[in-house]
């Protein structure tokens, strides 16, 4: 089971895919998906209706995919947690976790356009597994404590800036909270049964390949980084964790073929589903 | 007149305070002071209900104030902002402002209680003038078209843990977004009629003065901070922007006088009201 958002941008309806990939009403069960639903136990009781028959049918034929989760409290995300990554950024592997923010209201559809700013010209794409949290994490005594704390997991493209990012005297944020700069989903996809290290995630501009690593490359795998960032600060309910990005970004090819208008980008997690996103 | 936001943290009623100090219940006219009302031209609203006599009057003494905005969208901070913070910083003045996020669920009442986060022994206050935004800014021509998307003005204390901010490998994020580090209030003023370079901004622990100086002493003032920010992204209704803070910070005096839990912060801006904090 998976849960999904369908529906134009600001009026999706909730929705679950079943194993045999129907779509099935959840707007009888919650209004939406949000911080406030995986907080209840949504998850549990989606699944509770679905297997009992009690949500109806839905055609999703048509329907636009918006972001698996409304309304996110805070976009956390991990810089340098992929070793290539890190060398092709010109960085040593960090210590212990880069952390930034990315603001919320930059999270959009797995399918939707991404605006390449005006003025831009380095901007960047970054396939990522996202954390979604599903209950409060605050001083985490170890990392065995994250997996209760974690909802599910979703794609997430952590669109960046460089020239904004890294050249216009400060810090990160500056080139990371661009309008339409965080494609979220397709699906999220419930923590249970998911062996994350196994993760493969890839992402492909125009067809070419781009990135290929698995989550097992994390230099900080997700227990870790969820204990480790509720030392710093609250995670709540519906709050996303954007874990860093394999080698292979733009910044770090020969040529740094920076995305342009018309560019399609391309990016998959296996078995949390697939992106692609023009340029414009 | 002013807006207020009074009662128990998230059952906060919306409330104006007149010129005269009376206290005039505002949940006749919308349910929360937050991005929506902002952008419904709220403040006209309630400024024509209040001369009219359609407010009625409410019991202020001994409710909590909180925040004077309710779920802030995000909460964009600028870093280095005073020529003499960023000396005492060991800074050069930056040559375009330097950007920062803090995560917008750290936002509490202008009195509530400020944790020491677990393990900090460098918790710092910074008193700020907060902008908060009343129409949406996305890339704007000028600064001159600034002024229009401001909804008003209110003291914020952008508190911050410098360790974790700047000795912890990574973006200064990590130590400004713990639990209950942006202390917002008591009062949203309304923009128009404030002479912002003449606002006066001063902090105290324990009583002893620690920043004094005015918004004039801005490097880049507030028309040109939001201008330069919807360059990067869109601020919405309800976002918030810390304008950054003067020196006196405790980072840069004499002996480092970090917070320590039974102090007491207190913050004022001139005509903007008065803040005071324990630590905890």
């Amino acid at each position: 089971m998976r849960l999904v958002r369908l529906g134009a941008p600001g009026s999706e309806r909730p929705a679950v895919l079943a194993d045999d990939d129907t779509a099935h009403d959840l707007s009888g069960l919650t209004a939406d998906i949000d911080g406030a639903f995986l907080a209840g136990d949504g998850i549990g009781r989606a699944r509770a209706a679905l297997e009992a028959g009690e949500l109806p049918r839905l055609d999703a034929a048509g329907l636009r995919v918006g972001a698996p989760i409304a309304r996110p409290g805070k976009v956390v995300c991990i810089g340098l947690n992929y070793a290539r990554h890190a060398a092709e950024s010109g960085a040593q592997p960090p210590a212990e976790p880069v952390v930034f923010m990315k603001a919320a209201d930059t999270v959009v559809g797995p399918d939707d356009e991404v605006r390449i700013p005006r003025n831009s010209v380095k901007t960047d794409y970054e396939v990522e597994l996202a954390v979604v949290i599903g209950r409060e994490a605050r001083y985490l005594d170890s990392p065995a404590e994250s997996a209760a704390r974690i909802a599910g997991y979703a794609v997430s493209n952590d669109v960046s800036e460089r020239e904004f990012q890294l050249e216009r005297g400060g810090q990160w944020d500056k080139g990371k909270s661009c309008e339409t700069f965080n494609p979220l989903g397709p699906w999220l996809v419930p923590a249970a049964g998911i062996d994350v290290p196994g993760l493969r995630l890839q992402s492909w501009v125009n067809g070419e390949a781009r990135q290929d690593e698995t989550a097992g490359d994390m230099i900080f795998d997700v227990p870790h980084l969820i204990w480790y960032l509720s030392q710093f600060m609250v995670l709540y309910p519906g709050d996303v964790v954007n874990t860093g990005t394999p080698a292979g970004v733009a910044m770090g090819l020969p040529g740094q073929p920076y995305l342009r208008a018309g560019d399609v980008m391309e990016l998959s997690i296996s078995g949390l589903g697939r992106q692609r996103q023009v340029c414009i």
